[in-house]
């Protein structure tokens, strides 16, 4: 033992416990290797001027914990480390699918999210300083109902019967997040094996969670199952609208078969052209369909406040599966953000959101038709956070997003949102998080990668490897 | 029809979806009943003084949503109910273990909970001001990480250092409270069928999610599984403390089975008496055993944060499993409570709590000592919000709750946290959440509904029917 261990009396923690945690450091960093001898009480208490009853209950304490072992008359020896039976963690874990994470870069269209400089920190400041003001914080801070902070609950049902986007069966729960609402249906909904219509490719996190509770993706278009999880509006990823016929005829189906539809419409509020469209819950309000809304994608995600909207035996159901999951979701933010609402403030920031979303679609598409490689295609949404590139034949995005990382511009390739049809070529361009110059120099960039690679390998045809010759 | 409906000229909800809205709600009352015909839409339209394609547009949004149907010539009839598919909510919905439920009482024992009225509310506003003027609020309200807010995460695993509660190879996850902490514990390590090991009694939260989870309950007493999940200190029900010789053999028993002990800590701050025991992670922190913590008990559990410390291996598939369940906690309030602990006001809440909590305990000892009928027994803890009754033989608590809930005073009832062992005598008496005057009062109360029952029974065994002599 080279060091001697350094010991703060005034600190709360007792000094046998301060020893027997430097010890247990020295010993982890395999500073004192296994075998090695300790300093004898009486010779250890002198050097650090502390009691030998503190370093003899620091040695008992190493011993309990299986790090030392005492020898009489020959003093203690670091243990062997195997004394300590191993729990085998990569057989014991059941592992949920692996989520995919890109390296932060400089410029990222990698995740679907709102430009937080526009986020209106004044107004936020004022909706706070009204519920601390407000005379209900005890309350608020106490433990909550599953269900959902009452007032909010009573503010968002409101709105959906404004809205016309409410059955008289209908109840609603508040979710923490449109992720939550997601996973809640799931657990309720999804047994293993069933089989359930989602669109082809999907957002990654509903993909992940369909598949870990076991559930058979199919692409809807081939017919709706028991249950259907759908994007109507600005579908994430590729920012797609589905016509009104389509509308029509999906809830015919689903009425046929008595199918459960999951409209995920936590978009529709950032229609950018175009006329609005009703949602599947508002053309009929009777039907099964469960409508996810959330606040994440038109005020600030970083609250985690969503809701579901659906016949009131799912949303009980949805209800004691929270109460399981977290008990309820959180108040203080759950009160905060009906302020912000009913204070009109939510109004004055969504229609902000609306302008600059705009601006930034269009800095996006006018880019991908300067920069993008010849032979490119992508879809042209009215609304939301997303576009869908397809690059040429050849060209993998996969592949190339290490070398558009190394410029500094990230993105998500297409196979993650990957059900049936293979997505190689393409990938998702989520603009709504970067500044209208950052689109068009980050699409330039990857314009810059994909034809490089794309000049690369027209030359690799032109000039066959001589080995083959 | 014998309402006109009212439609409302200045609402953002254009007419026809007002026109139709109100049918809707007549059809689905039943004031318009199946086969009831509707106005012609030139008559309407001129009652109601709006324009005739109004009324047609409504009519035609009706029919598209099956709750009309139209014939050329005849007008519009109220269409059969039937026509859409009825989703079989109770075959489809996997339901959830029952949640127990009381109704609220005046005096409430029920609820597990901190007594509000000493929430410090002005110390809480000026933690927030703090955030709020802390020029981070943008990144804070933006889509974050899913293992917490990254300064709370730092100061809790400083803390855990500090106090030896961490092994060297741990990582620290931050969970919407303890109860989402148990939820992801369970998904990530418990399999159908699998055998877990817990205290009999237990906390109903953590049966309902093992038993949604298909696992099977065992008295960890007649010895340790593959998981085993324990609350050494106060353990909810019962108040009870494993003493340190049984948290030593414990350990030894895991070490040799190498079982995953999950050790719920959520009430080890609230200590009134004796001297504080080291957990079971600060006595063994190498091996496999996963700490929850959280602030609910101690501070806010409206504000749903808590934290597991743990194995690396166990952390990174908590991580992935809290991503897909709802991305990550609220941010404003991790960021909210960091700086309520940071700056000393958590820990000056704390010591007021444990004061509170003392007198509380104390208050509900007493009463119990003069109040409940001869033959009671009931459990002495040295913290914790919870003790645990045992009425004399006979004495049912579920079904004597009713009577005491229609005198003002709520429970839980024992059979809410039986594993094996029946508790139809027992009841949990939860006095955190109530001011001394109340316990006393609510236990006089008990006291009296138990005794006339026990006073009743004992005249019925001295006085044997009549039928039988």
């Amino acid at each position: 033992m080279d060091l001697l261990p350094h010991l703060d009396p005034s600190s709360q923690t007792p000094l046998y416990r301060q020893l027997c945690g430097c010890f247990e450091r020295q010993i982890a960093s395999g500073e004192l290797a296994t075998g090695e001898r300790l300093p004898a009480t009486r010779e250890l208490a002198g050097l650090l001027g502390v009691n030998r009853t503190t370093v003899s209950a620091a040695y008992e304490l190493l011993e309990q914990k299986g790090l030392i072992a005492g020898h009489v008359g020959r003093g203690s020896f670091v243990a062997r480390r195997s004394a300590t039976a191993q729990v085998d963690w990569s057989n014991l874990l059941a592992r949920p699918a692996r989520q995919f994470a890109v390296n932060p870069a400089a410029i990222s269209f990698a995740a679907s999210r709102p430009p937080e400089e526009l986020f209106p920190v004044e107004d936020f400041q004022q909706s706070c300083e009204e519920v601390l003001g407000s005379g209900n914080l005890g309350s608020i801070l106490q433990l909550g109902s599953p269900g959902g902070y009452e007032p909010l609950r009573n503010y968002l049902l409101e709105q959906a019967r404004r809205e016309d986007a409410m059955g008289p069966d209908d109840d609603l729960l508040i979710t923490s997040g449109c992720q939550q609402a997601l996973d809640l249906l799931r657990r309720a909904l999804v047994r293993p094996g069933a089989r359930v219509a989602v669109e082809d490719p999907i957002y990654p996190g509903l993909k992940n969670i369909l598949l870990e509770g076991g559930a058979r993706l199919v692409n809807y278009q081939k017919g709706l199952e028991q249950i259907a999880v759908l994007t109507p509006n600005f579908q994430n990823p590729t920012g797609l609208t589905m016509p009104l016929a389509e509308r029509e005829s999906v809830l015919r189906e689903a009425r046929d078969k008595a199918t459960v539809v999951i409209e995920n419409d936590i978009y529709s509020a950032l229609r950018y052209a175009g006329n609005p469209l009703p949602s599947l819950k508002q053309l009929a309000p009777q039907a099964g369909t469960a409508l996810i809304r959330s606040f994440s994608k038109i005020a600030f995600p970083g609250l985690r406040l969503g809701w579901v909207i659906g016949p009131r035996p799912l949303i009980t159901a949805l209800r004691e599966t929270k109460q399981l999951t977290d008990l309820h979701s959180d108040q203080f933010s759950q009160a905060v953000m009906l302020r912000f609402a009913e204070s009109g403030r939510l109004a004055a920031h969504q229609s902000k959101m609306v302008e600059a979303g705009r601006e930034r679609l269009q800095a996006a598409l006018n880019a991908a038709e300067r920069f993008l490689p010849s032979g490119s295609t992508w879809t042209r949404p009215e609304g939301g956070l997303n576009f869908w590139v397809t690059l040429p034949e050849g060209l993998d995005a996969g592949q190339l997003l290490g070398r558009a990382q190394r410029e500094g511009v990230s993105y998500l390739p297409g196979e993650v949102f990957r059900v049936e049809l293979p997505q190689h070529h393409s990938l998702r361009v989520s603009f709504g998080g970067a500044r209208p110059e950052q689109i068009t120099r980050g699409i330039e960039i990857l314009g810059r990668v994909f034809r490089a690679e794309s000049e690369l390998q027209k030359q690799a045809e032109r000039e066959p490897a001589a080995a083959w010759v």
